[in-house]
């Protein structure tokens, strides 16, 4: 067996306790629902704001209270922060960063502009994203495109510190956003399609200082994980639970990629964050020693780690052997005393890349709940729920849409969900009105073809080309749906023409809104999705919708700026950003409806 | 005397009628204010539009309707055009053409995309801008900027034809709006900041080719002036008006570009359009033999123009022998039957970048009123108004702020207005309801220190530093006022923080709307200056306030997008875009309010 790192012997399960001050200040910038202090809103994740003043009644009064052009052309996701009078507005590369004071006409305070080498573009692989900046204790974390993790202080846009978390040359990239609980930020890495080796990485909100790092795929003390007490589905995972599941080192170009929204629970004290693709998309590259399928674990998996020492709690995979490109990274939602059959739990949500609404008891990481969140998933026809089965927890392959059966250079048609998952980054919200889910999708199918490639440090590391395109017979590639995490049901479903790229905000005035990709922001009824109000902005939108009060009145925002992976079309010219990946049908038609530019929008009532 | 061309010979003052059909067409679109057909709004540039649906008693409750990012970050001079269900949105470089359908929820019906070799930015002297697109009997006419005049299919964004107006490499650009009279489609050319030799050129609307170009300077037969019967100031020009008020051949090299918006009357049958500085603005390279001033004709100076023929009907000067850099392009506004000092005259009404308002009957060109539309102006202490002076139409120049009399490399202090003018290239708006102007002005002063310079092709010739700021003791720097021409005399005037550098729109409704550089959409009472509605758009607005009516619904739209001139400091970064002309403290602190992003923001009712 490998050693463990001195940390896990010493600390194992037990939960640490965060230092107590400056946690006290962020979980009460967190509960005032006058700020929006985190890109999650609070550390539940639920993208629930308590304020009330636009409701059911009065959405449709909405009107532009007032916008503001970030400057950046290509594709915004994330939304700002507000703490206070200070709303901060950030970018896609080059990642500016704007103070704007609520209380003197949204006048910049400050503006930070990180001095990056552009090459870092050529290794971005779905557009220059960057999902947002987050808050802690007076100051602003930046994650840059170039890895670069800095430290500003809030009032002045001061660099604190900064260090760098990874290496462009490698194909290394910054687009997630941190996550911060008491005096850890931890930020992940992007570039599963460049064959990185995925990683979480905590550091010293004082000095920047790293306190561990944990790769998603390798030896036990480089992810951090305890054979004996790192649980899956109620087992330990047992030695080198990672590396036995790859053949030779194909693990270290092994992708587990972590560029989602992470979460966190207080009562556990445990971070909850998934991880991206295996890699290469070309799944017989990654084959089993006996030329069969093999896990590749811990690509496509949820993981529960301490945030002050990094050693995980439990893990579960979604999608063992990735053979379409599911990554695991979608958000991770808390939800406390849930009703799942007849028991009580505190639950984590997830919308899985690859179709999969997921309930698991986020204290023992058990299986609750695995069901079909678009109708038109086929890649698999269940997951099993039967903790006594020797499957427990895996997907049921339907072998016509298997692209490892099929095999290489062979196009394995009408996969769906299509590569960019049901969903993907776009976070989904809760609302504890309703009890449900308001989930932004995507529905789309692929036709994939997978080929070899060899691995050339910094270069794409992919091996399929593909198309994307509506479910046959359909002619929509998105819905809005509201989801019973409880029983795995589709409540109520509201298609959109394209994929709806945009986060989520639900409200306890009863609305829960959201942008579409042609620049539309809506807000909907949470009990029936009842379109309440409806609003072009200037450009797509892949921003999440956020909400924040000030001087007494309830504002609702989104940024516009069309990009993205879905927008990639538009973003980067119509062709694709790196060889072998044809972005196909799917994205067709959306230059008729929009163009880019980067804007905030911010609506009131009158 | 040089040889007249034959034109002039067979031609002369008689006003040859436009071809009935194509104008008809077009005079159609015009009167009906449900389009917004030109830059202008209409041949005689009131920008008057008689939609009264949103007026002084509702405006207040305007609200953003829809918006369009245009893909494009740099100023957005100009406006829409909206010719029934269409409206067609242009951008600075690279000059996009956006067809939207504002029948089916502003779908981009066509793209026009121009290849031009960006290299033409470098000889922009303020910024990439465009001042827009012109119809005319179904083509669309965009003015590129490397000077490339392109006529598209309206319905389908075909090209039609193309022609080369100029040759970027001797820094002829293309900033202007054309004007299309019949079958006649007029344009000028800019670089009178790099010597370049202003002319303004004619094309036959079907074919492109050719009609006529006449020389802002030069002899008789380039200039298209003939000594008899075009007249200044009453009285013939005689023969080689221009030729004999240069030195040897600083013509060549003379300035008077031609790049504002222009005006048309029927009854004369004549165009109005004015002519920029002299180049360079170290007037002493331009000094007389005799070492004294001279006039430097046609520069700095309104023209009037037949379209069939080119041939000029008379021309009036405002600064003879500029020192400051007072272009004479600002718009010409024709305002029939005014009452000016008892007697009734068609007029002319130019508000002058040297902060002069002048009236003058536009069938003779005689001068009838010239008085200072900022009361900070100081270079001069009046224009002579008496017909029997010697000196009739000249301003009395003040020693203390002649750059001229100071000499090279002296610095004169407190000259006002700036460089920029009182107004620049943002059209003022007349409106019949009061029979005022309302004029976007800038309120700043300069110290400018001109400087021996020699011309090489291609590169600036300027010949000044120069710096910009309020004028002492104020900090505003800018007016929006109200203004009666038949007196000569503000009759209100609101303080603005910037230049006001965004285009007036007036209604029948009674209001008077434009933007603020800090990207303010407001609008006022055109009786009192009341301010009645403000916005926050997303950026900086340079671009003229329109409006149409579609399905019954009258709107209101601009463009923001902060840069021109106005804004070059943050269009271009804070570097100078050619060496030696600082843009100075005039334009600190823009950046604290607004960032780039090109976008349309329309507003209704609701």
């Amino acid at each position: 067996m490998r050693r463990m790192g001195p940390a896990i012997v010493l600390v194992g399960m037990v939960a640490m306790s965060a230092p107590a001050m400056s946690m006290d200040t962020l979980v009460k910038c967190h509960t005032d629902d006058q700020n929006w202090c985190m890109q999650q809103h609070d550390y539940s994740a639920q993208r629930y704001s308590t304020l009330d003043q636009v409701n059911t009644k009065n959405v449709g009064s909405l009107q532009v209270a007032w916008t503001f052009s970030t400057g950046v052309l290509r594709g915004h996701e994330g939304s700002p922060l507000v703490v206070g009078n200070t709303m901060y507005v950030h970018t896609p590369f080059p990642n500016l960063v704007y103070a704007l004071n609520l209380d003197d006409d949204k006048k910049i305070i400050w503006k930070y502009e990180p001095k990056q080498d552009p090459s870092v573009i050529a290794v971005m692989c779905c557009d220059t994203v960057n999902r947002g900046l987050q808050y802690g204790d007076g100051k602003i974390y930046l994650h840059q495109a170039d890895t670069t993790l800095v430290a500003l202080d809030a009032k002045t846009g001061r660099e604190l510190w900064k260090v760098v978390n990874g290496d462009p040359k490698r194909g290394e990239t910054g687009t997630g956003a941190a996550l911060v609980v008491g005096d850890v930020v931890m930020i992940g890495v992007s570039g599963g399609e460049f064959g990185v080796r995925g990683f979480m990485t905590a550091y010293d909100t004082n000095t920047g200082t790293r306190l561990w790092r944990a790769y998603s795929t390798g030896p036990d003390d480089e992810i951090l994980f305890d054979p004996e007490k790192t649980m899956s589905l109620g087992k330990p995972v047992g030695e080198n639970s990672s590396l036995k599941t790859w053949s030779g080192d194909q693990w270290k170009l092994g992708g587990g990629s972590v560029w989602g929204y992470m979460s966190w629970g207080p009562k556990l004290n445990l971070i909850y964050y998934g991880t991206g693709n295996a890699s290469p998309w070309n799944a017989a590259q990654r084959a089993g020693p006996d030329g069969k399928r093999i896990d590749q674990k811990w690509t496509a998996s949820i993981i529960a780690r301490n945030p002050q020492t990094g050693i995980a709690a439990w893990a579960y995979q979604m999608t063992p052997f990735d053979e379409w490109n599911y990554d695991g990274v979608n958000e991770m939602i808390l939800v406390d005393n849930m009703d799942v059959k007849g028991s009580k739990h505190n639950v984590l949500v997830h919308f899985d890349r690859n179709g999969f609404g997921y309930t698991l008891d986020r204290a023992t990481g058990e299986l609750l709940v695995a069901e079909k969140y678009d109708p038109a998933v086929n890649w698999s026809t269940g997951v099993d729920l039967d903790p006594k089965s020797e499957t427990y927890g895996r997907p049921a392959v339907a072998d016509s849409k298997s692209t490892f059966l099929n095999g290489a250079d062979v196009n394995t048609l009408d996969i769906c969900p299509a590569t960019l998952g049901a969903k993907d980054q776009q976070p989904a919200a809760y609302s504890p009105k309703t009890g449900l889910f308001y989930v932004p999708t995507n529905h789309a199918c692929m036709d994939l073809e997978p080929f070899k490639i060899e691995y050339s440090v910094g270069q794409p590391y992919v091996g399929a080309t593909l198309s994307m395109y509506p479910p046959r017979g359909e002619s929509h590639m998105g819905n809005l749906i509201a989801w019973d995490a409880s029983t795995g049901k589709i409540v109520w479903s509201n298609k959109e023409q394209f994929y709806v790229w945009s986060g989520v905000l639900t409200t306890a005035g009863g609305i829960a809104c959201y942008g579409t990709l042609e620049g539309y922001f809506k807000c909907v009824d949470q009990k029936d999705g009842k379109e309440l109000y409806k609003n072009k902005t200037p450009s797509g939108i892949i921003g999440n919708a956020f909400a924040y009060q000030h001087d007494g009145r309830q504002y609702i925002g989104v940024y516009s700026g069309v990009g993205g992976w879905a927008g990639i079309g538009l973003a980067a010219g119509l062709a694709t950003q790196y060889e072998g990946l044809s972005m196909g049908g799917g994205f067709l038609g959306l230059h008729e409806y929009t163009a880019l530019g980067g804007s905030l929008t911010v609506w009131s009532l009158p």
